[in-house]
């Protein structure tokens, strides 16, 4: 992993080999970071990607594995008890080009990947709500 | 629905039973934003997404109900006549991964949707093009 | 294709029958643009997107025709050797809402495609990396 700084933007290339949710998390905590939007693309060979069931209240998860092609990465990195949080969802698209995705519980880069992180200044904590089951936005007044 | 404004960067949640373009178009009223560029993820549970074409210059939809990650939404608000126009574009995995989507027409959140709104300062004015029969970027000189 | 520039923001319309990489390559030399995020949503009828083995060292190609709405189209535009280099990934969905995507190669406007260039001050160099057999981000220090 590798990346610079211009701003407020970070623009940096995670590895063969890397866990993409680790390297973003390396960074976060280096620049500390505690608001940004991330966005990536890049080609991975094993992720791990959740649906939540809300009325289960439980993530459900499904495992792909072979070459994959990142078409979406986006979410945020925010704060949940002052602590780094990120939330990204992410689809890929196989062999075929068919393409397979959800909520990002892991991934493995296999060639490349390149993420834009644009830190905004500003701080948004997380909450449990238990009504959803989620950590959830909660806006200080 | 709530949201938080820094700088020129606004974070949004939306709610369980809400829907997001209603969501969006409520900030943007009370921001007074004229022209921003969008992007969010979340779920979703019953949303309607178009395919347009060309030839006919009609949309065709399609509908999907059940637990559904958005993977990827992202657009525009720019302005017809001064009023404020939306354009989204949404994919969403469902409880096997696979994605589907098109052009946003309606999307209920069934537990949260994180957006984030970039706004930019000027205008952008769509103008009806009767050759392709859409509203399109009309800039000004 | 028209454009304008608010700041560091680019609206851009690629119109009918134009190819996205040739009309942002356009937009990138007459600007002078040498490091940039792209995003874009529109809609095509005629696109090829790769994915890229590793163990190989080769992109395999998938072509789609047909009416389609981009749900993501991602990426940087970097420099090699201090020329114009973008790296896009995009997906689309066809009639039925399903949806194909990976590295883009090619990808013809049926209708129009609005795309948002945000420009950052600073430049990022690729190299030609022969492990994994493309072209890098080369950060210099």
């Amino acid at each position: 992993m590798d990346y610079r700084r211009f701003g407020d933007r970070i623009l940096a290339r995670f590895d063969k080999g890397e866990e993409i949710h680790e390297q973003l998390k390396a960074i976060a905590l280096r620049e500390n970071i505690k608001l940004a939007e991330v966005s990536a693309l890049g080609a991975v060979d094993d992720f791990t990607v959740g649906v939540y069931k809300v009325a289960e209240k439980k993530y459900y998860a499904n495992s792909f594995q072979g070459p994959f092609e990142i078409v979406s990465l986006t979410g945020t990195i925010t704060t949940m008890n002052g602590a780094y949080y990120a939330h990204l969802h992410m689809s890929a698209g196989d062999e075929k080009g068919e393409v397979y995705g959800g909520h990002l519980n892991r991934a493995m880069v296999s060639a490349t990947c390149e993420a834009v992180i644009s830190i905004i200044d500003g701080t948004v904590e997380r909450r449990f709500d238990p009504e959803v089951g989620l950590n959830l936005f909660a806006f200080q007044s």
